[in-house]
Parts: structure tokens; C-alpha cells; sequence
């Protein structure tokens, strides 16, 4: 019998792996976060990207508060073994504070990170004041 | 004065901070590997990409052995401010084991990770017999 898919992943002292997350299209990168083995686990049978939040210490499942789920449509491994790239179809942004990417933000010739693209919505509206 | 934009990078405990490296034309995702502050001030100040291994402890730029550097376009910081997203002109390839990006591992419906894609070139001819 073969591997364990899941066996193959290597999680780190914490039990975890990085997932970058990319529009399955246009590639994207719309954000990087953590999974523990039940968030990956989560990812492909429900076909929803899940993470685990290292400073709430549970699983959350992306849209959860925003509605603005991430459609699985591909999982891929690196060479390494040690980090995870997720294909999805994004509803609305990835960002929480309005974006469609979480690095909107870019480095400028005068070395100073200026927020770039517009806000597709807006965080208070969308996940209440304290937006998370 | 504004801010350093290197403050504005909120590396880990251990100094690091993961850059995720896409190709900046087409967004193909490459590569994650770790940046300390010297790394990432190199990969600006040199326009090549530098990393910081952890398992030797020091300082590289990518495609010292293989030539198979990568020219940095454009440097992006996420929302939290704790991940990096480097686009690149690719020389070569970017993985060791002789594919352009080292997410060539995709998972199958049968839950298998299977390579997809062809090798740009054989590791061992160009680093050679122990590749790394």
C-alpha cells in the first residue's frame, strides 16, 4: 500500500506547514497561512481552504466571518516536502483589510511600501470595527 | 522620517521570515525559502535573490551553485506585515530537483502526489552527484 498522503507532508515543531494560497487562473499569490494536519486534511475533503491561527490556537475556516470562502481546486507539495501551494477560486478578496491580495503592499524606488490596487471592500462593513 | 522599511518587515523568533518567490510575469509560484534581515537588504541592494538556510546556518544566493539565478522585479508585503513575496526573472530553473518551480507535485483524485510537468535539467549535471 502506499503513503499516506498526508505522511509526505512535512509539519514542523509545531505541527505545521506553510500554504500559499493563489487565484487557480491567474496564479495570483492572494496570501500565505498556516495549516496544522486537520486544516489539510479540512482543505481537501471540503474542498474549502481551513488554517489554524497560531495566536487563537484553533482551526478557522477562511470566509468563515467575510463569506469570502477560497474554492479548492488544487493542492501541490514542494520539493522539500515542507510547504504548500493551494489553487482556489477566491470569493471577494483574501484580505482583510479589503484587498483582493494580501500583498498589496509594495516596495517603491524610495524604499517605502505603498499600498497598491484598489480595496474591494470595506473591512468594517464586512467583518464589523475590530476586523480580524 | 518615515520608517525604515526593513522595521516594517516583522521577522520571527528565530530572525526569519518566509518570501515566497513567484515568477513576475506570469505569477507561477517558484519557490519558499527564508530571509533574514541581511538577506532580504542583499536581495534588494544586488537585485538577486538571497536566502538565509537553515539547516547551514548561513547566508545564500540563489543560484550560487546552479547559476540559475533569479533577478528581482518587484518585493511585496503582506497585510501582517510577517511574509514576503519576492517576483523574479528565473534563470533556469528554480528547484534542485530539476523543475522550473518546486511545487511540480500535485495531489491526484486518488490522493497520491504525483510530478507533473517536465525537468528543465538533470541535478546531478548541474550540481552534481549530491544535489542540494
Amino acid at each position: 500500500m502506499s503513503k499516506n498522503w498526508l505522511d509526505e507532508i512535512k509539519f514542523d515543531d509545531n505541527g505545521l506547514v506553510p500554504a500559499i494560497i493563489e487565484d487557480a487562473k491567474t496564479h495570483e499569490v492572494l496570501m500565505m497561512a498556516w495549516m496544522n494536519r486537520e486544516a489539510v486534511e479540512k482543505t481537501l475533503s471540503r474542498r474549502q481552504a481551513h488554517f489554524y491561527s497560531r495566536s487563537r490556537g484553533k482551526l478557522w475556516l477562511k470566509g468563515e466571518s467575510s463569506g469570502h470562502v477560497q474554492k479548492v481546486r488544487k493542492i501541490s507539495l514542494d520539493c522539500d516536502g515542507d510547504t504548500l501551494l493551494v489553487s482556489v477560486d477566491q470569493k471577494g478578496g483574501a484580505c482583510h483589510a479589503g484587498y483582493r491580495s494580501c500583498f498589496y503592499r509594495k516596495l517603491s524606488p524610495a524604499k517605502q511600501w505603498k499600498a497598491a490596487g484598489k480595496k474591494l471592500f470595506d473591512p468594517d462593513k464586512v467583518y464589523g470595527k475590530i476586523s480580524s
